[in-house]
């Protein structure tokens, strides 16, 4: 257990920065090289640069410029993950001076350095920082937070590039792959995705992109990508050119996680939405040039306790099918806006009360009801987007992390759609189908059991009757380098453990495994063989009706592989 | 047109503070008691004994904490109105500290002391503020802007008290007034609302209420008073009973302008609203209790440029009668937000993008029409209730107030809803009617002139075919002390001067007469004679039809009276 509870905030962590990962565990193995380094040297660092106002506390220990700024930095790349940017605290305890101050540097270096049960990270003992550094995060913290600068439109405009314009793009496409069975694969360390065609597993460009990509969505048409950066940078990518490349760019903020796009049928291609996590708003942008339009912040009151909170980080956007509206989930608040975006200039928003801490979800197989974790609240909320309100708050395990979810029939239950946790080594199956099975409706119908805590992602498709469960973030090798699959038309029948991560043969390393997803046609099932930049990652490829190895695509080119995007399940929101 | 100049944006301060007055000229009749004096004595101030965090800047002038919590109080009472709480400007300059600090303390006290003629009132001068003061205003705005506390839902239950619970309340009207026809009359400088007869003259009761009361506004049945404090405080007054009195109390934050009520007919008294200047938020509570439900923070992007504001105020909301809709006018934002409160927890809201400084307002005579003033941006925005859309923004005269305009025919254009302004001595008529007269829809189809700037309030009445303008604000003894009226069947006759002061017979002081108000029958309008509160007020009552005085209505108890509000007329939105 305690190993499990210590993992559990540092993987949540990294979950919601999902790119996060080599900021922890992994970056112990990168032999002396930490992160923040790597960043440094990369000139990556999306606040580096960036002019903060330091408000000097009497009575806080002594700091230079020089230090404050390095700690500002560290503090963002280790820290603001879990206890947020103005420190106010979210998966992490808040730590603001009134909090730090009594406590005093000792006490402070003790925690920072050896971690506590509680889920403190280890960052001294685990080799992430130095006893130098220990010592600068402990005297840092004792100041008042810095607060970035905002960044409104004036800031975004000068970010704004359009590389090719709409005009003197295709007018059809110009290639000859299949572009609807295209993987978008997020190259964690380099900044870039690269695009993989489904049925050949060539790479057919890599891009450049932002930083650490969070992930990649597909246009209404399935024509354009959406690719988003830890650091706010958006690409879009035009796959009808003959090389599929970026077309126009554009920074939304200082550190983002989530872009979407408007999938209404009268609204396909026309719109993107793109969520920060600093500052705390949305923005709304040309479809194809990404042009912002319309800047929306998200500060405001918490649910339940309605006390203003000055950090409220947009995590997760989906897009309806069915109307023009977007579902934005907002953390720190536990608010879900949906927000209608056919007429700008008069926005219409529904402000649903939901649950701390909305983090990431996925459509139901209907597509009426979304299903969003609220993930340090244990709770899964359900939007029901044709009334425009809250169906349902569902009790589920420790710490939900969804991805997408997984849609598919209980034998007894009927319709359900299952998640996985961070925190325990449960898979919730939540009934989701109030007309055909009422009594299963909004509630958790049957609980599986997994290889263990640690779980991002899980995975079928309409086509296959195989559930996969990865276990990335489980401190034991044995179970971070293996997935777990369950036979959904047998749920009692044990699971069974494929060693993707020996299958893919890249030697010694991390090699976690992550993020199962599915080729068009639902017979594949592609993982990321993820290990640390300096070793030897991979995409190993299932056959799904056989569970056999079916491809190992291998490349220099394929640095720290995370996130995987399908453009036609992406476009249609197959999981 | 100096002094005009001169006396605008002081005139436009004490407007948006309506109770502000005797903060500038009044204040100079006081003969040495400054009103600051005057409210630290009473320990009335809304600001008094707020922990608000001081940030040392260490490139400003030195000031002991006592001076920092002496000028925080002497800005927040003379500045904050016109340069807002945290400095960022709104009809006054910024004032943060980039700026601030490199023109230097010399600079700024001579800008303090003697004005300027863009607007900046001559403090030093007036007599408002001695050179000390002066000199510690100097470096006080060279510090960095403490910011005021939040004040969340625990703030706000902690001063929440329900006097006479709903059950122990009369099931039925106890006293033998015509309650649809009393006059709310806010005493300003006591604290303190006058219950008025409007048939007999006679005071019903003293209500101790917030300071310096707003507004007050009437529920949808007519049972119910709300007034609301500049410090924030709410009274709810049942008018049922045997002495209409106080039943329950509430304070929304630290300072605020703005109360309303729900009005469709499924809602009548079942929720009230109130818009905060600080925090800047608005709360939505129980109609019978003041019970709070929801706050919703205003925080966000300002239309045109959408820069992050970390002020936009509350200026005024009105209920639909149509719909459960509050309009509540977003001030630093220029946003109008359209709030369904059917359903609180799914808060629906349509943000309209209006323009800079939203003001005051009010209903067109179909109540279809929501017209409220922008008033630094010297525009009229048209919000169509029905359509949930911006209809219009229309071009008018130097900062329109309006308080809630007049709605009648003008003989060529049709109907037509008016506004004054504080910075020229127009009134702009602008045609309300694109149905009937859709050449004058959204136009301004007439303008009169009336006696000078300074204007506050215009008025008439469905039965009337006067139309009513005062000018409490203009410096010239003679306009300030009387009130002109046009005959709106003949809008090219000139208008009559009426010596509402002299009528009054209070002898000395500034008597400035404002606010026309009518009673429910429309035959008659009663003014404000507003002095000092060292001076006798009065409030005088003119035969509408005649134009002759009716009655003057003195009593020790009636104190500085500006606001009056007829239960009826406020009720059903006439004007």
């Amino acid at each position: 257990m305690r190993r499990i509870a210590r993992v559990t905030p540092v993987a949540w962590m990294v979950a919601a920065a999902f790119a996060g990962l080599a900021g922890t565990a992994v970056a112990q193995e990168k032999k002396g090289v930490t992160e923040a380094e790597i960043r440094y040297q990369a000139g990556a660092s999306p606040m580096a640069g960036q002019d903060m106002h330091q408000n000097v506390n009497p009575a806080a220990p002594q700091m230079t410029k020089a230090e404050f700024d390095k700690a500002r930095q560290i503090y963002f790349e280790r820290c603001a993950g879990c206890h947020g940017v103005l420190r106010k605290g979210a998966t992490g305890k808040p730590l603001t001076s009134d909090i730090t101050l009594p406590r005093g540097t000792e006490y402070l270096k003790t925690f920072i350095k050896y971690g506590s049960p509680a889920g403190m990270p280890n960052w001294g003992t685990s080799g992430d920082l130095t006893d130098a550094e220990v010592d600068l995060m402990a005297r840092y913290v004792q100041q008042e937070p810095p607060t970035p600068p905002e960044f409104g439109m004036e800031d975004m405009k000068k970010t704004w590039k359009v590389l090719i314009a709409p005009e003197k793009r295709p007018t059809k496409k110009m290639n000859d792959w299949d572009i609807s069975n295209i993987f978008s694969v997020t190259l964690r360390d380099t900044g870039e995705i690269a695009l993989i065609d489904g049925a050949s597993k060539q790479i057919i460009n890599i891009v450049k992109t932002g930083y650490a990509v969070h992930i990649s969505r597909t246009s209404g048409s399935g024509r354009y990508l959406y690719v988003i950066g830890r650091d706010a940078k958006i690409n879009l990518i035009d796959l009808w050119m003959e090389k599929p490349d970026n077309v126009a760019e554009i920074r939304v903020g200082l550190e983002a996680r989530s872009v979407e796009t408007s999938k209404d049928k009268k609204f396909k291609d026309q719109l993107a939405i793109a969520g920060s996590y600093w500052p705390p708003q949305y923005t709304i942008m040309k479809g194809d040039t990404l042009e912002p339009m319309k800047i929306v912040a998200t500060r405001g009151m918490v649910v339940g306790t309605q006390e203003y909170h000055p950090e409220p980080r947009v995590a997760s956007i989906v897009g309806s099918h069915d109307k023009p509206q977007f579902i934005v989930n907002v953390k720190e608040t536990g608010k879900i806006l949906l927000v209608d975006y056919s007429d700008l200039k008069n926005l219409k928003t529904t402000e649903i009360e939901a649950a701390r801490f909305l983090h990431d979800g996925g459509w139901d197989a209907s597509k009426r009801y979304f299903m969003v974790a609220a993930n340090e609240s244990n709770k899964i909320a359900v939007v029901d987007s044709k009334e425009d309100k809250l169906a349902a708050l569902v009790d589920v395990g420790r710490i939900p992390h969804p991805g997408r979810g997984a849609n598919f029939k209980d034998p007894k239950s009927g319709p359900v759609w299952a998640t996985g946790h961070l925190g325990d080594d449960t898979i919730s199956l939540i009934g989701t189908d109030p007309k055909g099975n009422p009594k299963s409706a909004w509630k958790v119908v049957r609980t599986l059991k997994g290889q263990g805590g640690g779980n991002l992602f899980i995975k079928t498709h309409p086509k296959s009757s195989n559930l996969w469960v990865d276990t990335p973030l489980n401190p034991d090798p044995k179970i971070h380098q293996s997935v777990a699959v369950f036979d959904i038309k047998n749920l009692d029948k044990p699971f069974e453990v494929l060693p993707i991560g020996e299958w893919a043969g890249v030697g010694e390393g991390a090699k976690r495994i992550t993020q199962p997803e599915y080729n068009k046609a639902g017979d594949e099932v592609w993982f990321s063989v993820w290990s640390a930049k300096n070793q030897q990652s991979a995409i190993v490829v299932v056959d799904d009706k056989t569970r056999k190895l079916k491809a190992v695509i291998k490349d220099s080119r394929i640095v720290t592989p995370t996130g995987k995007f399908n453009v036609h399940n992406t476009q249609h929101d197959v999981y």
